[in-house]
């Protein structure tokens, strides 16, 4: 049998600031044999997302440790069982993992999870149905409590997770106000159903586009990006405010972390409550519920999955690098 | 029968940074006759608090309008009944009324919250038993979730809040950490029972202050203090930590409120829920488990009423100053 080669990306240096294609290098590995209760998975497609920046920092501020120079970085895939010495994954059984940025996997059965044969095709698994959608619908439902007829605000609105609040939102009854970069996204928001949309990079401050497009304030904030946008919206949110935080993009790039705030005491004046959270661990108990909600807001056109599509493995470092200058839209999706 | 004058004092100017004794003026009122249901009041103890400040400026930040120039400000009071026209309130009877900072007040008996004859003296019901310890007992219970074995930090520990806060943690059996300022106010918090008290004022960074003293991190912060506090609690927060913020001193005297963080990602990788509230307001259905808790815990010794006791009304317009100057310990009583 001839031997397996692996091909994955692995931190080549460690960023300064916004990761660049050449932090990264191709590494070549060949794959051992598989041993009892191994599969080996060939991807067909998988994704990167803003968070894997924490981990390429010396010292972690995540949840995770950091990754080791020259090591692959991990990075949720799907793909198909190609080879099984595992009887419950048997080949051509289709898989969700966390190995990704390469183009083979393998290890042992329970590092994979078994997608359904019918239904939903394995990459809604990589965004609306995956992480994605879930980090959207744990926020609004298993944080922030929502209410129809309640005012959503939510930050990078033209992203994964954003994009997916916003029709979620929608879905559930709320008026949503989301903020992005630029005319084209604005516009891009407005078509996913956003009651308003404002441009965070356009001439002014981001507290009064905000207390404009929101005269009636806000109950729910849904913040994947933090520093001024989490002010903004301190300063224009309701008494009782619930504000679901899963992410702060606009810190990851900061070896040195300083945000200067100003609304900070609405905290107390509004009793506002602010709740950072990770789904996956945090929220596990809703993800039955949600994954039949939101395939069938799919299936009905309630959400469109938004996606952006790169081809092959070598298009991964730039990808990464795109992230963090906003060149995607949705979820950013590599098809191998 | 002879015209009752009432004593009263008001704001002279709008303070500018920290108010100044020159800024309270004062006031001399003619008290109209008592109506049918209305009751007049002879004030014996009354307190200022730092929440008096939000409402000296022209621009509140608070959930009350701002105090007019040349009005009576308002604070909380207890006294005797010296004149009656409401059957529910006879003279004699000791009540607790928010108009304080006065001599005598006077005005519907709706407005005063009877005492009990026998039992905690009323100026209990001004500290521990009233506010002051309602907020400490209720950021814990209500809105931190605490539970036996957990570490909670306080800060402001030589404060009113803060002083109920170290004993009622103690007294739920938690591990408790106070900041103050200066060796005399650390050696108060360590009497008071807690486990760790560090000073703000010394040499070197809070951050590392207060990891010295929680080496296993925080899951409670009761915060009072805001601005860099708040920072450095978020630096050492373990996962899943609470942390319920009830005031905001460190912003009250900002015109233009500007602060700097470096720890606020942690909110999302510690998943960290950080909750404003108005006791009165917001957990009112706690307040009789409270005050039958409190008194029990009063009587056995656990809880030691901490207060500053100044004599007068003439005291008052330095007594507000003193509050932000650190000028005093627990809470500050006026007795007249």
């Amino acid at each position: 049998m001839s031997e397996t080669i692996i091909h994955a990306w692995g931190l080549a240096a460690r960023p300064q600031g916004l990761p660049r294609p050449e932090d990264f290098t191709l590494v070549r590995l060949a794959a051992p044999p598989l041993a009892k209760g191994e599969v080996r998975v060939r991807n067909t497609c998988l994704t990167v997302s803003p968070a894997m920046r924490v981990r390429m920092s010396a010292e972690t501020r995540g949840y995770l440790p950091p990754y080791g120079l020259g090591e692959p970085i991990a990075a949720a895939a799907v793909g198909e069982v190609i080879e099984s010495r595992a009887p419950d994954l048997p080949e051509g059984a289709a898989v969700l993992h966390q190995l990704g940025c390469r183009d083979i996997a393998q290890g042992p059965a329970t590092a994979f999870e078994r997608l359904p044969d019918a239904g939903p095709p394995p990459e809604l698994f990589l965004s609306e149905l995956g992480s994605t959608g879930f980090t959207a619908y744990s926020g609004l439902v298993g944080i922030a409590d929502c209410e129809a007829g309640e005012t959503l605000f939510v930050s990078g609105a033209a992203g994964s997770v954003g994009s997916a609040a916003v029709q979620i939102g929608k879905a559930l009854g709320l008026r949503v106000i989301g903020s992005a970069g630029g005319p084209a996204k604005c516009q891009l928001v407005r078509s996913l159903g956003a009651d308003a949309a404002l441009d965070y990079k356009s001439p002014g401050g981001l507290l009064e586009k905000l207390a404009a497009a929101a005269p009636e304030g806000l109950d729910i904030y849904l913040d994947n990006v933090g520093g001024e946008h989490l002010d903004a919206a301190l300063g224009v949110a309701n008494p009782h405010a619930r504000f679901a935080i899963s992410g702060m993009i606009s810190s990851y790039n900061m070896e040195q972390v300083t945000e200067t705030f100003h609304n900070l005491n609405r905290i107390v004046t509004r009793r506002i409550r602010i709740e950072g959270y990770l789904p996956g661990t945090d929220l596990a108990s809703l993800r039955p519920a949600f994954q039949d909600q939101m395939w069938s807001w799919i299936v009905s056109g309630a959400v469109k999955p938004l996606n952006t599509v790169r081809r092959g493995l070598g298009t991964i470092p730039q990808a990464i690098s795109d992230l963090f200058a906003g060149a995607a839209v949705g979820k950013l999706l590599i098809r191998l």
